[in-house]
């Protein structure tokens, strides 16, 4: 394919920015990588691809669409950025049923006018995360976008031994609740950079900022499936208070918080009185959210990742809030979810 | 959940648009299906879905947009249309390789003025095909749409014994070239509800409708690959003359195809002069493309579907063109492609 000196994807046409999409993700270990987690036979180029799990294994997978608008703003993240949570959100979903990444998809609908270096800058980003994930990019699709907006939806596909996945209904009443990581740092940091929008571009450097560069906890949920620490577990994506009360209603049980317990990012504890209520509300931590027996040893930290005992599972009851938050003076009071909806 | 009376997406919100729309493919054969292509062991509702394969397969995975404005129009398909084909474009990437269908994941972002009887006409044509096709909605994902435009994303995840799929770049020099069934008529019947949208809401019988109903060739496509007549497939989506240049690209040869063999739709033959353009240009049609080996005895009908001979694949050379076109008076001239590519 010749090189090309379009400068926007509309002249770029369909077919060579596949080609860029590619050549973003053919870093050589991505080439029919045979690995733990499944082979990918056959990748971009024909009508399907073709993954080959390991023998004695599951399937796990999961979709997340990243619309411009409402999952990222082009004056709020980087186009790094952009591309490292558009996979960030699939890979989360993996972690948190404890399986390995296998393969990714990625739909990629672009306004005619998306300057050519916004797509290289996004695969770099996304790529990046690929690599460090040990995940290849083995298909998708891409179109025109039909308004101005930038539109992706990914797919991952993932693998754990058949049986073990972890999932959000096996919480039982008496179990205790967990969380990896630190809450409240990318609704945070997000508030930063819409009240100083020149800054994000400095913010590049992944590890630190917690909504530009979420890290999926992937090593974490491997270690809760495989040492069978957890009963069930989740991502933190909607905020604890919303993410919660799902694990509640899935496990048909209800939970209690302490909320002088919550591990606070710093950059949220920076906030004083507001810092908790970006902890249970805020949203895209991409934390897990777990439970474990009382019988069960939890270590202190797993996957590299600090582990914070926050409250405790209780029978459902009605007349009885789905989940309580207790006050450091012992006060108890109902947590409504309070995080993202989509089309509310 | 309680009954709802929203009457749009939005005031319907994610939670209970996300019941909706299981509601919608809740047919009893879909909980968790054990068939010839594989198991659902847990569909909507956690982080991720799994799927069990049977022993010994390989996984197919394909993802198409159905975006407003560039795949389909609310004026020109009607709710059941747009569902109907959402899903058809996948099943018709399986059918492609010879795979057996398992799992559908979608991904749908509506604008919150979308009614809710748009949605609920939207999923019963999504389901009925899943029904016929035997394929279980197992995930995908909701949102606001950013704009005023309904955005879909379908997955398939299907599957087939280790090593049989049928790829695009397995044709050689000396094959026979075929297509099922017949071409140009998804673009003429566009044609029609171009010059009178009214009359498509009497367009509701799939079965006749080649634009608003595709039928995915899946009987056909697996077919070919159990019986081993075919050495290259792919299906018709952007249509032959930009289709046929793919698989001579993907397997490194060239084609000719005689233009007095095409088999014409009824619809597209009743434009005379018109009816080639609209067989080799038109797209959509969702028919196979295939190539056979000559010691291959090709049967003049699979999976109920009949087969036409169109052409032969011929060696790669320099300045000769990819596709050759033979008329009736046997002229030769290049094809070039002339069809669908979404940023032209």
């Amino acid at each position: 394919m010749k090189r090309s000196r379009a400068t926007t994807a509309g002249e770029l046409g369909e077919l060579r920015l596949i080609e860029q999409i590619r050549r973003g993700v053919k870093a050589p270990q991505h080439r029919a990588r045979a690995g733990a987690a499944g082979l990918v036979t056959l990748g971009i180029g024909d009508d399907c691809a073709i993954l080959q799990p390991p023998a004695g294994h599951e399937l796990l997978v999961t979709t997340d669409f990243s619309l411009e608008g409402r999952h990222f703003r082009r004056d709020w993240h980087t186009p790094e950025s952009i591309g490292h949570r558009t996979l960030a959100r699939g890979l989360s979903d993996l972690a948190a049923m404890g399986a390995r990444p296998m393969a990714a998809f990625l739909s990629l609908a672009l306004p005619a006018a998306t300057p050519v270096r916004f797509v290289a800058s996004f695969m770099e980003g996304f790529g990046r995360l690929a690599d460090s994930a040990k995940v290849t990019l083995a298909g998708g699709d891409t179109a025109q976008s039909p308004a101005g907006q930038i539109l992706a939806d990914v797919v991952l596909v993932g693998s754990a031994p058949a049986g073990t996945a972890l999932r959000r209904s096996a919480a039982r009443p008496g179990d205790r609740i967990y969380v990896t990581g630190a809450l409240g740092g990318a609704a945070q940091e997000l508030l930063q950079i819409q009240n100083a929008p020149g800054r994000r571009q400095a913010l590049r450097r992944p590890g630190s900022h917690p909504q530009l560069f979420p890290e999926p906890r992937l090593a974490a949920g491997w270690a809760l499936r495989r040492q069978r620490v957890a009963t069930a577990c989740m991502d933190l994506s909607d905020g604890l208070s919303s993410d919660l009360a799902k694990l509640c209603e899935a496990s048909s049980v209800a939970a209690e918080i302490e909320l002088a317990a919550l591990p606070l990012h710093p950059l949220a504890a920076a906030r004083g009185a507001e810092a908790l209520r970006l902890a249970l509300d805020g949203g895209e931590d991409y934390e897990l959210l777990f439970t474990a027996s009382p019988a069960t040893k939890v270590p202190r930290s797993i996957g590299g990742v600090p582990i914070t005992r926050i409250g405790q599972v209780v029978e459902r009851a009605k007349r009885r809030p789905l989940v309580v938050q207790i006050g450091s003076d012992g006060s108890r009071r109902a947590l409504r979810p309070g995080g993202w909806e989509h089309l509310r």
